[in-house]
């Protein structure tokens, strides 16, 4: 046996984001628990010139659908960047998981060989690689690049969470 | 065409930790420039109740060794987990990346189905999944997780890096 594209790929950004919605839900009562606003969260930084909580988030559903649009040869869908509370942070993670479930797995076929093209700020070229490097050396690592520093950053506020939340259950 | 079991780990860790190297480089430019030891990164946490800078390398380089020694049904190597320099972490990194490189790719063929059992800290049970969830939901994210920590360690600390120091090169 051997695995598909769409095998290698869809499942671990849905269980991620699953996991990350299960965080959330913690930071909220931790937030309760000790009487601040959860809006709080949304900017907090691990060192000044990285981005805050909110963006974390937001490019770690860039990173699921961008990857899911690429490989099957979708349009990637766009989303407002506008979430100012845990609520709309937590309803786009969601639409990130709708996005994903609403493409079917034969659109994947061949996506290891699709030529994908990602525009870069300028004045750096846009980088072009195949589906397959993209998904194993690109999207996968930035996707858990991104929700592990929104890990981290719920750590460092206090958040009680541990490896199991990270990975979720065996 | 779809994705061997080989395919789906192997280049993945290599990359990834050969990033990592790179990294401890760019942190030892900054503590000389800076003029301070290199082995104070070893004991920084992002968190009181987070693990050192020291044992999220050590468990990068597990969560690699072990994943390429259960998917290919081998005996994972043991390592001293004694390092207290950052020279001794780049050496288990190499060690990682030499034990990698020397299983055959054709050890991996039917990993997907092996039983992978995963001892837990008592009064845990050891877990159990097969070769693929183990790869997809186990020992990727946890491997991610380890050295985005680790990166965001040296971020903490002021290290000059960046998401194409993350990524590698497209």
């Amino acid at each position: 046996m051997t695995i598909s594209m769409h095998q290698a790929s869809v499942p671990l950004f849905k269980r991620q984001l699953g996991a990350l919605l299960n965080w959330l839900d913690k930071a909220e009562a931790h937030a309760k628990a000790r009487n601040f606003d959860t809006a709080n969260y949304l900017q907090l930084r691990l060192a000044p010139d990285m981005l805050p909580f909110v963006a974390q988030i937001r490019i770690a559903s860039d990173a699921a659908k961008g990857c899911v649009a690429r490989l099957s040869g979708g349009e990637i869908p766009k989303f407002e960047d506008n979430e100012a509370t845990l609520d709309e942070l937590r309803a786009r993670i969601r639409k990130t998981l709708d996005y994903i479930d609403s493409v079917p797995a034969a659109a994947f076929e061949g996506g290891e060989g699709r030529d994908i093209v990602i525009p870069m700020r300028p004045p750096r070229e846009p980088v072009q690689m195949t589906g397959l490097f993209f998904l194993q050396h690109w999207a996968l690592p930035n996707f858990y690049f991104h929700v592990t520093t929104a890990y981290a950053l719920l750590r460092h506020a206090g958040v009680p969470l541990g490896k199991t939340d990270f990975l979720g259950p065996a």
